[in-house]
Parts: C-alpha cells; structure tokens; sequence
C-alpha cells in the first residue's frame, strides 16, 4: 500500500449521521420505559444506526480479528513474559485455549488470528492462523524506528484486506484484539506522541512487571521519545518510529471496517490505542468504533478521552486478545435488540409520563 | 408462613466456602494469561464456586423473576407516572413488549411475572402472569405500616415458593427484578432503616420526578421513618413498616434460592435492596448474591456496599424489571467458561512468569 492508496482508503470513510442518530433517540423515547432509563445502551444503538446508516441495523455475523507481532523493545527488560511467549500464545489461539477462544465461541463470533511478524514463528504454522508476516518482528525503537514507513504502510493493508474480506464473507461487526510481549510499551510510546502526555502518565504494570522492570521500561519510552521527537501531525511516521506490527494492523483494520461501515469494538488499551492511530490518521474512522471495557492499564483512560469513548463496563480487565471486545458483543446485541424489539407506549396501552 | 418456618428457610442456607474459593483461584491462575488479568470475572467464577459447592459449576437454566406490586405512599405525589402504570406494564410483561421481556429472551432466560399486589389488577389477569396477591397494593406508609407482619410473611413466602419452583425444575441461576410505581420510595425508606442513613443520602429521581415531585418524596420518607421508628434488629418489622408486596416476594425468592444453592443475580436499587433485606434476616444469604450494574439512583451504591458486592458494569440503566440482571447473565456465563474450557500454561506449552 502506497501513502496514496491509504490517503484514498481514508478517504472512502463515510461521517456518522447525526439525523439518524437523533431519529433513533426519539424512538427509542417512545419505548415503554423512562426516558434515557437504558442509558448506554441506547447511546450504542445511536451510534450503530448513525454510522451503518441503517434506521434498525442489522449487523449480520461477527468476529474478533487478533493481530499478534514480536518488539525489538523486548529487550530492555520491560516485560514481566520471555518474548517467546508471542509465539507460543499464538499456537494457543490455535488450539482453541486462550481466553479469547472461550470468550468467541460464548459470543458465537468468528475468530481471525494473524501472525504480523512473531519473532521466531512456531514452524509449521499452527492451523488456522495466517502468516501475514511483515519482517520478525521490530526493531528496538529506543536506538531506531520500529519499522519503516513502507512497512507501516504494509500492515495497515494487511488489516484493511482483513477487514474487507471480513466483510465480504457477512461480518457486520469486527472486535479487536492483540498479543505482543512488549507491545503496552509501544503503545504508551504511542499514546504520549499522539497526546503529549507524559510517559509517567501513561505507563503502566502491563501484564505485571515488577519495580525495576517499571523503571526499565518509563526509561525506555523516555528514550525513544528523545531519540525520534515524534511529531502527532504526522500518525504515519509516528506509527513506524515507535509502534508494532500488530498495532498497525488493527490501525488497518479499523480504516478497512470503517470504510464499509462495519463498527469495531476497541478493547484494551494496545487495542485502543491502534484504533488511535486509525482516527489520527482520518478522524471521521472514530465514527466506527464503539467502547467496551476500561482496563487497569492506566495510559487506557487517556486513550478513550481521546477517542471520546465512554467504556461500558470495568471489571478490571488487563490481558487484551480482544477479550473485552468479545464481552462486549452481547451489550452490542442487546441495544439493537432493543431498538427493534420493545413495545411503545402507544402500541402497549401504557401511559407516559411525557418526560 | 410463620416467623418460624422464616427461620427454619433461613436455617437452610448454606454458608460460603472459603477452602472451594481459594482452590478456584488456583485452578484460575494456573491458566495461560497473566494472574488475575481477567479481573471481575475471576472473582465471580470463585464465588459461584463457593457458594454451589461445585468445582466446575454448571448452572442448568436460568430464569429472571419479576414482581410487581402498588404501593400506598404513591397518593403522596412521589412518581412521575400514574399509579395504573403498574398493571399496565403487568400486561406489558405478559406481551413480550418490555425491556426485560427483551433481554430475558436475549440471555436465554425464561421469565417469571407475578403479581404480588397490583392496586387494580387487568381483567382477566394477563396470560402466564401468575396472580400471587396479597393485597390491593400496600397502605400509605406515611400513615400507618405499609402491611402487617403477617403479609411481609406471606409475600416472602410467595418468593421462596417460586425460587423452590424453579429449582425443582432445573433452574440453577436466578435474576431478580420489579415493577411498582413508587417502589423507589420505599426502598429508599428501607435502606435508610438498615443502614442509618438519612433520606436526602439515600433517595434519587426514581423514574424521572421534577423537583417538586422529590421533595415530596423526600419529605414522605422522613415521616414515615419518624412515624415507625424502625429498628434494624428487626428486619421482618422494618420490611412491613415500610417495604412493598414485591420487595418482600423478592426478598423471599433470594432466601428460597440461596437455600438450595442456587445464585442470584440483583439488579437495581430497588431489586438490591429487597436482597438487603434477605441478608438482614440471614447474613448467610448474602453469599448467593452475584452483582449486575451500578445504577443511577444515589441510593444503590449505598446498597451495594452494605452488601460488600462491587457492580461489573455501569451502564447509566435506571429501569429495573431485572434488566441490569439479565445483561449479567452472559458475564456469568463467561466466567464459568473461562474456569471450565481455558488451557494451562503446562498443557499449551506456554511459559508462565511465575507472578
């Protein structure tokens, strides 16, 4: 993909219709039920109908995409995981015993798992998962750019091919997920270029470092900060210096659904934080996505103000794979079902308080 | 029912146990995620665990029981709808036109409407409504006791009979929810006896009442709580002081359910707070109770707390009917998956931080 080719994909992403989201409102009003008494659950049917263009949407089949990618940054030491992990949870997913796996099939969604570029993939390549490789793994961003452009620009058209071909075979509804040792550095290096927050506001625990391993890791980011002086007016190069593989590939993932007007549900604060990447690139791909957790990482509350998504649920969360995307699915449901479904107060003989 | 037969239901139920709950976290931790990265839903699949008594509980069918009933303190101005809403929403219920009605069916739990008490019941009485009356509705407790001992008996009694029922016939997860215009008011009253704390802490908007509509309200709870003196030490006094038909049925469901291991998931303000009045008659009934939501209404963090149960969503809900219970059910559902169906590190050949 050329930076032409993503500039006319960005371009085919349609603006949320604030008439339909207001006509779906005054609907859901007239449901036998206080006004507003379902709460977010009606803000997500409005914002469905708003973006697919569809007054009662019918989203047809789902799935849950994880992208999985190795980072140089691994070996500063800022993860609690050896890095052989990436692999060797892959070959999980491919057995159907990861978290994720249990939490698809309970929300009868489809499962796509990648393999962006794990460092040293598990040969033969575990049934089911597609290599859809963009180098093994990036560099280590605190001495030189995690990828180049034109490898940035590759993973994104991975993610948007998925998306397309997700869309083309029925899903109407795409979760999000990641596996990458390392990769909640990236994605705090990320969210401070994109934000200017500061790495201490951002950095988190990840999947559970110990003190030293903390330090290693604001160290780390504080580096590569210094050594490549992002610059947010230009997410693309953001994206190669200090990002991952599977980062970018949600990014594409993100442009391709949104440019077919398939909602995205955002997970974790790695998989929010590539949908970031996807709206710094063309703000109206915000339009696509819909919340679903706030996990324990703190730089993931900064991610969802930026995106102004308001999470739906907190059950203190912090393992990513698209988990809370899965989880989230059933609230997605129930919102559209309820649209469609609920009796008015009119067609129920029921009096209205008028308010 | 008599005060005896209340004691001996309560002698039944079970207590918690801590060995089973500490073991399930063990079994948890051992599988291939980062320890205690699935958070809340961690602490569900232990609870479930320890109060069935089951390693790997299967829960069978699942049912959501809604009661309704009218309440006497309505004629004070305190609800922004009607009293006749009640019965109306009654036939609602008994068309599939509500919300619950719609969420059950989504969360594939059959739905149990009873009428404990509705002021001016349809005629004939709605299809599969069950007519459990014990009164036209309670008196106004600002006058005199909502109803006497003997009917807070009575309607508990109705509960256990159904949560007993739907045991019998191989329901093992109970979601509990109501219908009772003015409901908040006693609850609120309710929740100011058990935990002492005053009106204005306590009571919310219910439904969507106008300023003048909540000082009435306020002001009716202060008399009635001035009247009746109510003293926590007598729990079955406090509840026919100035509880409701169907807060006391519910409370009674909880008892019958937690008497035969089976979990119940609260709901609401209104919903929690019969379950409060469960846990005061038997602390041991507490430990039945799964949380849902945290809803609108100020008073149900109060509630909740008194329970020592931390919501899992958050959704801006304020409807009750056992809404908020019924979108639990599939985060019940995945927490029991993930205890039953997710690899361990040693069997997917993952390596485990040890932490």
């Amino acid at each position: 993909m050329t930076e032409d080719a993503l500039r006319a994909l960005c371009a085919e992403i349609p603006a949320l219709d604030p008439e339909l989201a207001a006509r779906t409102q005054a609907r859901l009003d007239g449901k036998t039920k206080p006004r507003r008494s379902l709460g977010k659950l009606e803000d997500l049917a409005c914002r469905i109908a708003a973006f697919t263009g569809q007054a009662t949407p019918k989203l047809g089949e789902r799935a849950v995409v994880v992208l999985a990618a190795d980072h140089g940054v691994a070996e500063e030491g800022v993860s609690a995981y050896p890095q052989e992990v990436t692999a060797q949870m892959v070959a999980n997913f491919s057995r159907g015993g990861a978290a994720i796996n249990v939490l698809a099939r309970q929300a009868n969604a489809r499962i796509v798992v990648a393999d962006l570029g794990v460092k040293a993939p598990v040969e033969p390549p575990p049934e089911g998962v597609r290599a859809l490789r963009v180098g093994p793994g990036t560099r280590n961003f605190t001495r030189e750019p995690a990828m180049t452009r034109a490898q940035a620009l590759q993973a994104i058209s991975v993610g948007a091919t998925i998306a397309g071909e997700l869309h083309a075979s029925g899903v109407g509804l795409i979760g999000i997920g990641e596996m990458g040792i390392a990769n909640t550095t990236s994605a705090s290096a990320l969210v401070c270029a994109f934000t200017g927050a500061s790495a201490e506001e951002v950095t988190g625990r990840g999947t559970g470092i110990d003190e030293a391993g903390f330090l290693r890791k604001l160290d780390a980011i504080r580096r590569a900060l210094a050594l490549h002086r992002p610059d947010a007016r230009d997410p693309l190069g953001v994206l190669a210096a200090l990002g991952g593989f599977e980062i970018a590939g949600l990014c594409g993932v993100v442009l391709g659904a949104a440019a077919r007007r398939v909602p995205v549900i955002t997970d974790g604060f790695i998989a929010s934080t590539a949908a970031l990447c996807a709206a710094r690139l063309e703000p109206r791909a915000a339009g696509c996505l819909l919340p679903s957790h706030r996990s324990v990482e703190v730089g993931h509350r900064m991610v969802l103000k930026a995106l102004a998504l308001q999470p739906l649920f907190d059950l203190d969360l912090r393992l990513g794979e698209g988990t809370g995307a899965a989880l989230a699915m059933n609230l997605v449901d129930a919102s559209l079902r309820i649209l469609d479904e609920m009796a008015t107060f009119e067609a129920a003989g029921v009096s209205d308080s008028g308010r």
